[in-house]
């Protein structure tokens, strides 16, 4: 248990839905913390889409720095189809990420019983996958030649280093010590990408010896694909790169009742910064403000907060009250607010 | 219709189970061909892990050049866990797509109605995934540093050309043109890979003026697993980067009746080298040689051989076979062989 009971929160609503889900997220957060005695105070950083066309700025120097010296960030969502894609991804959510080096991007996935799951056969789904965070396809090394022209050449550039797979491996093992099934899949693409990969798969079975306990699996992100539709409760932990993590993320999502209830943290582990949690969703622009969208992804990244920041009661009050509300969902609409209502009412006790 | 009536195919049968599947799709086109007044002349290429143990060669020069002399190519399977992660799949399988510029690489998917799909729901699923071939993160452009100490670091880079880019853009479209549904998804991921994601939107924006009849569609590849999960009847005609196409290509497959029916063609459409045709599963090692696999897959690649050289009603034929085939499967086991023999035999007529 934590002793601290005020905690500085870091705001990012962002963009589209953004906004709508983290309102609610806070309603929650606030209904469990006067609970257990802590309270959260709030800053909100109004950056995003509106931000960029009104300054043209995503996230600037000095307002990462402020952001820095809080407890923990709770995110929205990032990207408008009105910024050309990439300024906004970059500039702002890629940019905290690297900059606050959140090198364990947290997802878990898990089938609720009430909730229907696309496959017919799901099992029992409860894995979490260890995604990296601060390198791979996403770290922006990449250029183009003669744009617009016949002869233009455009690369990416995927950059792995023992030092930064040697922590994620490690943090994966760790959790899955922590978990019944004890088992670590590392998911790559060793027989293509074998510079890259060969270092995922040598880093894997090294951790691996100082953990015997842990079964270690091996799926090429190809064949991942399959199991996640076939055999989705095979898995316990994955371990894979920030690309990989990002597609198969998504489609546990699918899998798992939905991306209106995929959590994520962004954690730094070392705590040298300030994690940051955020539902996997985008912005969905396209029912942005009309208080459709489902706040259930960003509350439960507020269980995820509250259980980094050594909360642990009042992250599983939240889970709990999540879990009360999904099992008497109904086919009657709520707004995003009655959501939000409806666990914060439960989460209060 | 073909006005050739005999033709040199190359066949490598591979590893794992390539050679099992291999022998009964030869077994439905000599069926076939036979009604035709057709006759394929076979050269069989000793290629993969027994040949590498033996000579430690994948694929040399000289027979790379003796194969480029047939009119299409047979493929089984490529990679075997005795041989180092990398030196089959990019010595033997990639070589051969890069040297014969394989730069449509198609992947249809289909529910047939008596196959059981993962999906509770599948609907009327009938795409076809065009998976660029010759370029991406595929093109083994990387590197590694100071392997085996905590200073590793390993690179790789994604490459995109305008020139290469462009003609499988096109390409896809020209098959959507001929499709019922005519739509294009452009499958990438922009807001990260921005260089490359860009050459590829404009590429798909500029190539669509002049096919003012589809429909044109983006998707990051990380909703695009979301989308073949939950509304895979949406699709229909989807282009993509080598890598991306690689992953939900086996996705495909898995929710569209398993990676026992999907087929592949790696096609030249300039006809300036051979085209090679290929199951989409792998070498399974783990039941190889015990007749256990599934060969379907493999026949319905001699469909699309035969489809590309111009015999459509052959194709139509082994199409048929394969589809009565499946209408009648029970759970009842049968052999490699006995699943080829009722093939050809249908496909005899
Ligand atoms: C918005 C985008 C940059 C982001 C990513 O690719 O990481 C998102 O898809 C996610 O998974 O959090
Ligand atoms: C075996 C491997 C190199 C290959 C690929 O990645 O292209 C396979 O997965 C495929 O999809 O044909």
């Amino acid at each position: 248990m934590s002793t601290q009971n005020s905690f500085k929160l870091a705001v990012v609503g962002g963009d589209g839905i953004g906004p709508e889900v983290t309102a609610e997220a806070l309603k929650v957060l606030d209904a469990v913390s006067a609970n257990y005695g802590v309270t959260f105070e709030r800053t909100e950083y109004d950056l995003g889409a509106k931000r960029w066309h009104a300054t043209g700025e995503t996230l600037p120097d000095a307002e990462l720095e402020e952001i820095r010296k809080h407890d923990a960030i709770l995110l929205g969502a990032v990207g408008d189809p009105t910024v050309p894609s990439g300024v906004l991804e970059r500039g702002l959510l890629l940019k905290l990420r690297f900059a606050l080096d959140h090198y364990v991007n947290l997802r878990p996935s898990k089938v609720y019983p009430s909730v229907g799951s696309p496959l017919a056969n799901p099992g029992e789904v409860d894995f979490v996958v260890v995604r990296e965070g601060t390198e791979g396809p996403y770290v922006g090394n990449g250029g183009a030649l003669r744009v617009g022209t016949p002869a233009e050449i455009a690369t990416e550039v995927s950059v792995n280093t023992a030092y930064g797979v040697e922590r994620v491996v490690r943090d994966a093992f760790a959790r899955a010590q922590a978990r019944p099934r004890k088992k670590v899949t590392l998911v790559h693409k060793n027989n293509v990408l074998v510079y890259a990969g060969h270092l995922w798969k040598r880093t894997v079975d090294a951790v691996a010896t100082e953990f015997p306990e842990i079964a270690v699996d091996y799926l090429h992100v190809d064949a991942a694909t399959i199991f996640l539709v076939t055999d989705p409760a095979r898995f316990d932990v994955i371990v894979t790169d920030n690309l990989f993590g990002d597609i198969i993320t998504d489609l546990a999502a699918a899998i798992s009742g939905g991306i209106g209830l995929a959590a994520s943290g962004n954690i730094n582990p070392d705590q040298t910064s300030p994690s940051m949690f955020e539902p996997v969703h985008g912005s969905a622009p396209d029912i942005a403000g009309q208080q459709k969208a489902d706040p259930t992804a960003a509350i439960l990244s507020t269980a995820l907060l509250c259980d980094h920041l050594g909360l642990t009661e009042a992250a599983a009050a939240i889970e709990a009250a999540v879990t009360a509300d999904i099992e008497e969902r109904t086919s009657a609409p709520r707004t995003t607010a009655e959501i939000g209502d409806a666990i914060a009412k439960r989460a209060a006790g």
